[in-house]
C-alpha cells in the first residue's frame, strides 16, 4: 500500500505507476505519474535527485514535455523509474510522506491539471488483429466474398494511419464532410458524414528504435514496447467503402485518433498475461510466439453518453484476450522488411471485437439494422453532441490496474457549402 | 546572371534558388541554398542581418536543422527569402561578392559539405495520381478485373506511408525480407525479396498548418504548398500484392522512400506550369480547379547505375504533366475529413508513368516479361549494388530548373536464417 489513500476501485493504485504528460496549474508541460486520485510531478522528483539509480542518474527525461526521450531509453531505464516511484509512496517510507514542502512541490490533485499527449507520435500504424472484427467488417463491405481474405491468419494485417490527427482524451472531434457514394447511386456526392463510428482499440507505445534494414526480431520484441493506451479510431463509414480500396482507408480515418492520457507500462500489466486464441495455421518462424503469456487480459467496456445525460450508456464489453494477433507479432511484423521503429511510435490494435462482442457500432447495430438504447434514445451510429467513453482495467486481488478515460464529444459538421 | 558562375545546364541557376539542409566540413547542420556548384549558408547571411525585410526580421529560421520552421511561415517568408537571395547573388550586387570574409564563411562547395533531409517528416502520404500507372498495376495485380477502380476519376487516391524511413538521395537501401506468396503455392513462405522496384515520383512538402477539423480549401491549397522533390518510393512486388488487401501497402513499401536534398520552390516552378490531362468527370466542386496551370512542365528521368558501371543507363523518359490530379487537388482532398496538415509533412505523387511512359520496373518489364539492357547487362527488377538514380529539370529559356540528384544503391538483404 502507499501512503496516498485510494479505494480498492481505483485504476491507479501503487501497482499501476502509469506514465503521462501534464501541464500543471502553472508551468509548462512536464512528464508525471499518478497514485489514486494524485499526480506526481516526476520532473519535481528528478530535479531533487531521487531519480539516483545506474540508469536515471544525471537524466532530465522527466523535464521534457513528451515522453520519447525515456520511451528511449528502454526497460532498465523504465524499470529502475518504477521501482523507485514504488520505493517512494510506499506506507512506509518516509522520504516524501514527511518532506511537506518537496511533497508540495511534486504532488497535486489529478482536477488541477490538464493532461497532454503522452509522447510526439512520428508513425501511428493501425491494425486489425481481431479475427472477428475482420470478419464482420468483411461481411458488410464485401457483400458475396470471403469475409476474411487469405493473408489475414498468415500475417498481422495493417496499415499506416495518420499521426498529426492523434489526440488526447478530452479533445473534441468534428464529424467529418466527404465523398460518399451509395451502392444506387451512379455518382459520389460530397456530403456530410452521416455514419460516425468509434472503433474501440488499445494502442502500443514503441520503445528503442531499431535501424532502418534491421528488424525486430521476436527475441527482441518485449523489450521494445513501452506500454498501453486506449484508442478510439473515429471512422466515416459512408466514406470508407467508398475511397478504401485499393490502397486502404485515408480520409475516414485521418480526421482524428482519441488516445487516453496514461501510457500503463509492459511491467504493469505483465501479471495480467494470459493465453490468446490458439493460431492456426502456426505462423511462420519470423513471427512465431509461444501461447502461455501472448496476450493480456484487459477488460474494455465502450459507451456513448448524449448530451444532457448523467452517465455513458455502456454499449459493449470486450477483452484484449480475445485478439489474434499478439502486440510483439504486430511489432516484429511491422519491421521485418527493415522498417525503422521510433521511440513514440503508436501501433494500434484494431478493433477488439470477440466472439460475442462487438467494438463498433457498424458491428453493434449490423450497419443501423439493428438500432440500440443509449440512455431514452436510439441510436444507429454516433449522433453530434454525443461523448464516446472507452474504459479499460485488469483486475488483480484486491485491486485494479486501469487506463483511465479515453473520451472525445463529437462537434457537428462544418456546413456542407463552405468549401 | 549571378556574380557565381555556371553554365546553362546548371540545375541551379539564380533562378531556382532550392532550399535544404547541410552539415558543412565543421559544425552543426543548419540552412542553405545552392547556386551553380555552391552551397551557400543561410543561416550566416542571416546572423550578419541581411534578411532584413518585414516578415524574416529577427528570424533564426535558417540555424535550424530543418526547413520545417521556415516551410511553417508562409509565402510571405518564401518570397522574402528568394528575392533577397536572388538580390545578393545578382551579378551587380557587391555586397557578398566583395567582403571576402564573409563570402568566405557563406558560400562553400558543394562537394565539402553533406546533404540532410531538408525536413522533419511528420507525416507521409503517398498518392496514386497516374491514370496510366493505376491502370499498369491494376492488370498486373488484378487480372481480369477492370484495372481502374470506379473511385480513380473522382478523388486522388492515396495512402499514409511512413515517415520514419523518408532518406535523403544517397543513403543505401537494404533489399528487404518478407512474407511472399506465389499465386501457385498453397501457403506463404519468409524469402529474400526478389522483385525489387522502384517508383518514379516526385513529392511536395506542405508549408503552414491547417487546424484538425478545418480542411484546406481550393483557394488557399496553392499558399500552402512549399517546394517539391524528386521520390524515389521502393517497392518489393513479391510482398505487396499478397499483403496489400484490404488495408493497403506495408511492408512492401516501408522499408525506404529516398528524396532528393534540395527543394525547389513552387515559385521556382511557376514559370513551368502548364495544363494536365482533361478531368472527366469534372471533379466536385471542393475538388475542382481550373485547368490552365494545373500541372507543371517537370522532365523526369530513372535510370540503374550496375556496380563498375561509369553511368546509369536511363531507362525511362517521364513528364509530371502527365499526372491526372493535381498537387493542389492532392492537398485539398487529403484533408477534406479535416486531416491536419503540418509544416514538413511530405505527399507523394504516386509513380508518374504516361501514355507511353512507364516510371516501375515492373512496368518497364511487365513484371520481368521483357527484361531491359542496362549497358551490358539485363535486368527484370533491381540487383544488389545497383545504384538507382532519378533526375528533374524544368527547361527554360537559357537555363534550367533542376532537382540534384536522387539516387540509392541497393544493398544485400540479411541471411534468411538470421530472424
Ligand atoms: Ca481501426
Ligand atoms: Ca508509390
Ligand atoms: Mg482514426
Ligand atoms: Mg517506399
Ligand atoms: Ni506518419
Amino acid at each position: 500500500m502507499s501512503w496516498i489513500s485510494y479505494d480498492a476501485t481505483s485504476e491507479f493504485p501503487i501497482q499501476n505507476i502509469p506514465f503521462g504528460v501534464f501541464v500543471p496549474a502553472a508551468g509548462a508541460p512536464r512528464c508525471g505519474t499518478r497514485i489514486g486520485d494524485s499526480v506526481v510531478d516526476l520532473s519535481v522528483l528528478q530535479k531533487a535527485g531521487l531519480f539516483n539509480g545506474p540508469v536515471l542518474n544525471g537524466s532530465d527525461c522527466f523535464s521534457k514535455d513528451v515522453l520519447n526521450d525515456f520511451m528511449g531509453m528502454g526497460q532498465p531505464a523504465w524499470r529502475e523509474a518504477r521501482a523507485k516511484i514504488q520505493e517512494l509512496f510506499a506506507a512506509d517510507n518516509g522520504t516524501l510522506r514527511d518532506n511537506a514542502e518537496l511533497r508540495g512541490q511534486a504532488v497535486v490533485d489529478q482536477s488541477s491539471v490538464t493532461m497532454c499527449l503522452p509522447a510526439r507520435v512520428g508513425d501511428y500504424t493501425d491494425f486489425y488483429a481481431s479475427k472477428e472484427h475482420a470478419t464482420n467488417v468483411g461481411k458488410l463491405f464485401r457483400p458475396g466474398q470471403p469475409p476474411l481474405l487469405p493473408n489475414w491468419t498468415h500475417l498481422p494485417v495493417g496499415y499506416h494511419g495518420r499521426a498529426s490527427s492523434v489526440v488526447v482524451s478530452g479533445t473534441p472531434v468534428r464529424r467529418p464532410r466527404g465523398q460518399t457514394k451509395p451502392p444506387d447511386a451512379t455518382a459520389p456526392s460530397y456530403t456530410v458524414s452521416r455514419l460516425l463510428d468509434f472503433e474501440l482499440e488499445m494502442g502500443f507505445f514503441v520503445g528503442p528504435a531499431n535501424a532502418l534494414g534491421d528488424p525486430v526480431k521476436m527475441s527482441q520484441a518485449s523489450d521494445r514496447i513501452f506500454g498501453m493506451v486506449l484508442l478510439n479510431d473515429w471512422s466515416a463509414r459512408d466514406i470508407q467503402p467508398w475511397e478504401y480500396v485499393p490502397l486502404g482507408p485515408f480520409g475516414a480515418k485521418n480526421f482524428g485518433t482519441t488516445i487516453s492520457a496514461w501510457v500503463v507500462t509492459m511491467d504493469a500489466l505483465a501479471p495480467f498475461r494470459c493465453p490468446g486464441p490458439e493460431q492456426d495455421p502456426t505462423p511462420l518462424p519470423y513471427l512465431n510466439q509461444p501461447n502461455e503469456r501472448r496476450s493480456i487480459d484487459i477488460n474494455l467496456t465502450i459507451g456513448i453518453q448524449p448530451p444532457g445525460a448523467a452517465e455513458p450508456t455502456v454499449l459493449s464489453n470486450t477483452n484484449l484476450r480475445y485478439m489474434y494477433w499478439s502486440l510483439e507479432q504486430m511489432l516484429v511484423h511491422h519491421s521485418v522488411t527493415g522498417c525503422n521503429m521510433q521511440p513514440g511510435d503508436l501501433c494500434g490494435t484494431g478493433t477488439i471485437s470477440g466472439p460475442e462482442q462487438f467494438g463498433s457500432m457498424l458491428e453493434i447495430t449490423w450497419r443501423g439494422a439493428n438500432p440500440v438504447k443509449v440512455g431514452e434514445e436510439e441510436r444507429k451510429f454516433i449522433n453530434d453532441g454525443d461523448n464516446v467513453h472507452l474504459r479499460g482495467h485488469c483486475q488483480g486481488e484486491g485491486f485494479r490496474v486501469g487506463f483511465g478515460e479515453c473520451t472525445g464529444v463529437v462537434l457537428p459538421a462544418h456546413p456542407i457549402e463552405d468549401i
